[in-house]
């Protein structure tokens, strides 16, 4: 089973970015953690690298009740999208698939959290205008 | 298996997150991401929660080696490293184990790399002063 769940997108780098994080905002998401890889490698290696950003996306109250039946979850937390450029220079949006990536942690009770979170990653990749 | 790397600190909440950060970048993960929990559910939720950072800790080389090997797997970096208060007011530090983290990824290639970022993080761990 593939961890993330995907989408070749329409537009610009850039637009997808902005597209993908009004998406997330109306699904609860804020963006609480946002990487510019292509910057950080070209700053920290001098590597020329394409177009890529990691979303780090945090739903306030999801995140609340799963810390409060898990302590350590912050570890896998928040949970990612990243947009990125392709080899066919089109652009990808793909999210962590939260029930695979919980799959990890033995504890049942964040099943329900995990479906809710998975659900609404769903619905902002069906937001976005397939390319 | 457990997903996290796990041990009770001595000190502040505040000089283990310091300490924390100093033990990582000696060896070789900056700090692209800093989450402190508590105040984001304060201003999010209005709740009070106990003192709890996430840190998303990235080693350049090594991520730019595993995200060649694997373009996705921006979804599941950086890695954290999360310092938070115990039940027994003491000062906990757990760091995802990536060898668990990157087994949800069918890729092989990753494995030498999950090693090496979970001994590092194991030495992180071995820095700080047990309570």
């Amino acid at each position: 089973m593939s961890y993330t769940l995907n989408k070749q997108v329409r537009g610009s780098f850039d637009e997808v970015v902005e597209q993908t994080t009004e998406a997330l905002s109306d699904e609860g998401f804020g963006v609480l953690c946002d990487i510019d890889v292509q910057q950080t490698l070209k700053e920290k290696l001098d590597e020329d690298f394409r177009r890529y950003q990691i979303l780090g996306a945090c739903n306030p109250q999801l995140a609340h009740q799963a810390l409060e039946e898990e302590i350590q979850l912050g570890t896998l937390l928040p949970c990612n999208i990243i947009v990125y450029e392709t080899e066919d220079n089109s652009v990808g949006v793909s999210a962590v698939d939260p029930e695979v990536l919980l799959s990890v942690v033995d504890n049942p009770e964040l099943d329900q959290i995990a479906t809710d979170v998975r659900n609404r990653f769903g619905h902002v990749l069906d937001e976005l205008p397939q390319a």
